[in-house]
């Protein structure tokens, strides 16, 4: 391609992404909302079914709100996948996700303009994903769309999820048209670009993240029980309040990083649910969920075993009742080796600093590479700021990862080598 | 009055306090949920201005929703009134505010008896008052219905005021009908009775309490401001985590406690209103209220001290802004000894057992006294429990002190002494 042509298709991909960017945008930031199901995310989804429809894509949803976009070029061949989801979290930024899922579009326009511009290469089926519900904001769990496709979560009860207005699945996707009956894709292989959640290639100075692994995480919902009381007149000593119990656990999850060496272990817990709620009332139930994250398989047993420790000393304690409700977890866990090495040829050639790294926020891709040939990419973000309206990555990142994904999918597709 | 008279009298109390136990009742429990406002609220207001009226009482209601019952035997002179809150907290008991309401109705049913009985008697005007939102579940602050009648809170204010859904409480008594261009009346004394919410009558074996003086209380609603970041990927070093400063200030809150002589202290947090509250987002702000009480005013400020440097250091360690933004408080605060000693008279009379208390939450009856002569009464209840459907009182406390209250408001109104 000449630069004059690049030059254009890069205005281009700029110029759609300043559309998307529109679609639920938070006054007076650079963030936009639109967690899964809202009218924003209807918006932005019919905006996508006509941008693919115009360079002559197939769009088709599946059951659970998966958007398709297909280009077929080799009739009854598996398709490479692109994608990654356009839903957000409340006040987020505008590049976790949707950066991935419209860099994956353009980087298949780039391929389908290669295969028009020489015959010789062999053409290969080109589809673009945006998962539904990658974040879980609204709809627990998160990364449903990608979980259902890959047979991780069973359709039925992920439809059945309800959000905290007892709104589902099923509800919320009908009442935008979002619900389909598309089969999916028959998959060969799969590539997902994103936004680093972290400053490390920033300091670095490097363009192209290839994702070797995925954090281990230990992830739980509790359901702490206490018992509802005049908060004013019952004795300290009679109270069992399940919010004091929330509030001990929030704290040692705290403390619990530091008893490891810096960085080995986070721990979070962004969510609670707090019964009745009312001034003057000790709660009675406080449903809360926590994170622990570490690179390292063993810290992250540690931490475990201490953590479930602390449960059972507040629970003591405070004469509280704490249930774990659910849990699931991960190994830290690879990404395919070849994917990365193929992925730093492409890099290669392009001119592209690349360097390896892990991810410590699971992906649609962490589904998808336990079922095939995957390949994962970041692109820095300005101070790692992430789930944040000042959320922020330069231009030419965003289109240096567009190429770069282009020249992965040519060659996941058996075009170039 | 006969025995059998009284036999009937009390028959019909408690058939009443059955059917108002109905309004919103918590199926499985002999609790209510009847918050301000609410439908249930409405229901039972419409029932109760019934009762009032077959037993030839005005109904009338005031801009702020408070509903009286007029029963005007002087015409031209003062009122007294006498009365308590039919609203509820969540999933609370069915006895906290509307028994007050009740005995209330009742007694002034006994005392007009009384005056048809024996023409002998000066007559004087009786008023029941039934507040508007005693408890603050929904809309704060509580005792917004007596505030405004005693001019602590101004009527716009209030009425501005919107629940979680930003419902205003102008619109939720419009909706039911229930704000009013009543002007109030001209009150010569107010008389209230209660259910304990404490166990110290029941263990001494005590019907009457006379309520001699309530806790000091500092009361305040913070905003701890964070930053929202991924709470997977952002580095613990450098989250801002509104939620962890919000669980390290319930555990100080809790701890504080233990600093001072048992039972010198109470401390509570119930309330927290999380943003953006959601999995994978450390929280950006917290909102929440605190309260600590106290029989003692040298201990309530001591425990003040100690928890704004609790505060500061919270704020200073976790890196989260911590702002004040509503406080009260009250000194431990004397009711009227003419009212308890008048209270007394009543009790030994009828042959009831009585003791001094104090309160420890906050009633209606703590505006009103300190606008007018004002008596706080108190009956049992079993195991104090409060604030929770399992709040129990027997049925032979609940006539005793509907027949202790009609014998206090023949004197407040000068037909006995």
């Amino acid at each position: 391609m000449t630069d004059s042509i690049n030059a254009s298709l890069d205005a281009k991909f700029l110029q759609d992404w300043m559309e998307l960017s529109s679609f639920g945008a938070v006054e007076g930031t650079g963030g936009v909302e639109r967690q899964a199901a809202s009218v924003a995310d209807g918006n932005q989804r019919k905006w996508f079914a006509t941008l693919l429809e115009s360079h002559g894509f197939r769009v088709e949803r599946d059951a659970i709100g998966n958007q398709f976009g297909l280009l077929e070029m080799a009739p009854g061949q598996p398709f490479v996948l692109t994608g990654s989801h356009l839903d957000s979290q409340p006040t987020a930024g505008r590049f976790d996700g949707a950066y991935g899922v419209l860099a994956s579009a353009h980087a298949c326009f780039r391929a389908a303009r290669k295969f028009r511009d020489d015959p010789s290469l062999k053409p290969f089926n080109l589809a673009v994903v945006n998962w539904f519900n990658e974040e879980g904001s609204r709809f627990k769990p998160s990364m449903m769309g990608s979980s259902v496709f890959t047979g991780k979560l069973s359709l039925e009860e992920a439809l059945a999820t309800t959000d905290s207005r007892g709104v589902s699945v099923h509800e919320a996707l009908d009442s935008l048209q979002e619900r389909g009956i598309f089969d999916g894709v028959d998959v060969s292989s799969y590539a997902e670009i994103h936004v680093q959640q972290g400053r490390s290639m920033e300091e670095d100075g490097i363009t192209i993240g290839l994702v070797d692994a995925v954090w281990g995480a230990h992830k739980f919902e509790l359901r702490i029980t206490g018992e509802q009381a005049h908060s004013g007149s019952t004795l300290m000593e009679e109270r069992s309040d399940a919010l004091l119990g929330a509030a001990r656990l929030v704290v040692a999850a705290r403390e619990l990083v530091d008893q490891f060496d810096p960085g080995l272990l986070h721990t979070a817990c962004g969510y609670m649910n707090i019964y009745p709620n009312s001034p003057v009332v000790v709660a009675s139930e406080v449903q809360l969920l926590f994170d622990l994250r570490s690179p390292s398989s063993d810290v992250l047993s540690a931490a475990y075993k201490k953590f479930t420790e602390a449960i059972h000393e507040v629970g003591r304690r405070d004469r509280v009742d704490i249930l774990t409700v659910a849990e699931h977890s991960w190994e830290q866990n690879p990404y395919p080796e070849d994917g990365v090495e193929l992925a730093r040829g492409v890099a290669n050639e392009l001119g592209l600093t690349s360097e390896r790294v892990m991810t410590i926020a699971g992906h649609d891709s962490t589904n998808m590479k336990d079922k095939v040939p995957t390949v994962m990419l970041f692109v820095p973000s300005v101070d790692g700021i992430s789930h944040n309206v000042n959320e922020y990555t330069r231009d030419e990142d965003l289109i240096a990862g567009v190429d770069h994904l282009a020249g992965v999918l040519l060659r996941l597709g058996g075009s170039l080598v």
